[in-house]
């Protein structure tokens, strides 16, 4: 056991956990206890009984959202049930608060039952401001938030599909400024059929991406095959018009990026000799990269992520979500659209300043002040002009 | 509006309600990170995927209860619906805090409807160590209530119900002291048949009172009305095994106390006379008390408490849930027993040393120091018992 995940067991049992409750009211008289409670209390209810939408305006609903799972894909560790995803589900929360100020309580839901997880999160709603779903398997995870986006008058977001392509949408924009190269020219492959590497793909797509290949394990992914689902041959469509088959060797070939989102060691050093010049090597896989950082440079990588906090250039989706949620709270936004998440990526990739950047920094550090600050306003910007045309 | 109304209307915009959440973990540098979240938090889950009963070790349900309500039966406010209800919840939470370091967190529900509320908690439970029910209308709480502590193995409470029954045992104890007089020889009258006036009637019960008399709009409620629903006719059988008829005058002339859940002004002086020497006047309508405290003296009274913090002796529920939880969670007790809340009873009247008992102070004051730590000491004793038995 690592000291991180030893130091991780021992504080959790010191202090029973991560996640915490308060006050934001002092409760220190008699007066105080009646201007929070009754009959104090009474009036804030009353107002927001005659006026429905005053709920934003006095309570913590318009700060406060709710982390839910069902514990059915936590981390690398697979259906674990909701008590044991508890402790992601406080770290999560933790992060919202710590990075964007945002209140945020763990829900761990005692069903895997799309109906049931639907409906228990419409019905806990009026008490919160947004919702981020959280370590729900696919592909039970994507008719989940579509019906909850359909349905919910807040945010809805789920962030093991759409947080790791908002941030390597923001390191692909600053990478792109250091080669020169431009979005819609660049070939990119993907590799990874999941839904990570869906998600990924249709948010390269929807920023402008024009020659884009996913490749899972049976190569790259084509409407001749007959076993696909139908995510898959909707990427087929969006992506493979020509029905181009092969592996993942002969993807890279003159491909400018390469996004991987898959198993360790898969990305041969010889294998990135064939991209083009300039190439950019996004390799997520956790715990072990597609490729090391040192092997990819050696085969020619001028730019090299990873998913570690030990690599320069670490794909951390802590870049986004806080961000995005704090400008969707603060716009009250009903939505957070695929205009906004890219607004996100651009917030993400400008809170580096140019002087900074460089092929080992593409994208800022999760502490850099301000960051979450940013990211809110590129969002909050997107949801007024949408609302002043 | 009053000040206190004003200022809690005024807060609650300021601030953007009451409740906020927090983590226990520092988040300052990487490795802070690594430890409150990935990888760190891949060994927690994993200690609780090996062994369930590890999520009590390592996690914030040992610690944390749901304050949940369908806004149904919101103070006097009534059916005001989820989101008028959140202030109340919020401030339910901030008590739960402040007074014994209960962590809680208001969930407003979106259906006043049993089986989908029962459904809904169920569902939620994995996350919490304890439910708190809170402004749920009668009788579908009961059956909530019910059936809730029937299907989870973590204490359900509901204090609308039970909380004001605690604290009037409490206070009776004290009273008691006072006058010299026994639990079980005492005459008392419970002036209102709805949910408060029923518990109250049959947490008395349970302590040992064996002459109690309850009085409904109708009179005594007697088992020859034909219009008495499934409690009452319970109360009837409990209470009135002679079918004794008659008004609140009569009730309680030669009675040694009355406990008035009812309306304003409903008790006369001239009946405070014909009660029992030492007589014991708990008013606790609101906001007007059945007899105004001067009054009930100068009819005789020896004690009155009223449910308002501007006269002496305030039957204040917030003497007794945040303790009980305490207790509950310390002693990880899967319900909360009548032997529990008797206990607890016990424990709010200790916490009042024999030198500061008075006619004018038989319940201690809520901020009294260590309050809620000794009401949770005896209810955690009675569940150490139990368990050693």
């Amino acid at each position: 056991m690592t000291d991180v995940r030893k130091r991780a067991l021992e504080l959790s049992k010191e202090k029973g956990g991560k996640f915490e409750t308060g006050s934001k009211f002092p409760i220190e008289t008699m007066e105080d206890l009646a201007i929070a409670y009754t009959p104090g209390v009474a009036e804030v209810s009353s107002a927001i009984a005659k006026n429905k939408d005053d709920v934003y305006t006095y309570t913590s609903k318009r700060n406060l959202v709710a982390v839910v799972t069902d514990g059915s894909a936590v981390l690398g560790l697979g259906n674990i049930g909701p008590e044991a995803a508890i402790p992601v589900m406080e770290g999560k929360a933790a992060l919202f608060k710590r990075f964007a100020g945002v209140d945020a309580v763990p829900i761990s839901l005692n069903t895997q039952d799309v109906d049931e997880i639907v409906s228990h999160i419409q019905a806990i709603a009026p008490s919160f401001g947004g919702i981020n779903l959280e370590d729900i398997s696919a592909p039970r995870c994507f008719e989940v938030e579509r019906r909850l986006k359909e349905t919910l008058d807040i945010p809805v977001f789920h962030d093991d599909q759409h947080g790791t392509g908002i941030v390597v949408l923001a390191a692909l924009y600053n990478a792109l400024k250091l080669t020169g190269k431009k979005i819609e020219e660049v070939k990119i492959v993907v590799n990874g059929g999941g839904a990570a590497g869906i998600a990924i793909s249709k948010r390269l797509l929807s920023a402008g991406v024009k020659h884009l290949t996913v490749v899972d394990k049976t190569g790259i992914i084509s409407k001749d095959d007959p076993n696909l689902d139908e995510r898959h041959k909707e990427i087929a469509e969006l992506t493979n018009k020509n029905n181009v088959k092969g592996d993942l060797e002969t993807a890279v070939q003159n491909a400018d990026v390469f996004v991987g989102v898959s198993a360790p060691h898969v990305l041969k050093k010889e294998w990135v000799q064939t991209m083009n010049e300039q190439a950019i090597v996004f390799a997520m896989a956790n715990p072990e990269p597609e490729i090391m950082p040192d092997e990819a440079k050696e085969g020619g990588a001028y730019i090299v992520a990873t998913g570690r906090s030990d690599f320069p250039n670490q794909i951390n989706n802590v870049l986004a979500f806080p961000g995005i949620f704090r400008g969707a709270l603060d716009s009250r936004a009903r939505d957070i659209t695929d205009e906004m998440q890219i607004a996100a990526a651009k917030g993400i990739a400008s809170a580096l300043s140019e002087e900074d950047l460089s092929p080992n920094q593409i994208i800022p550090d999760v502490f850099t002040p301000g960051l979450a600050e940013a990211v809110a306003k590129s969002v909050t910007d997107v949801v007024s002009q949408n609302r002043s045309d």
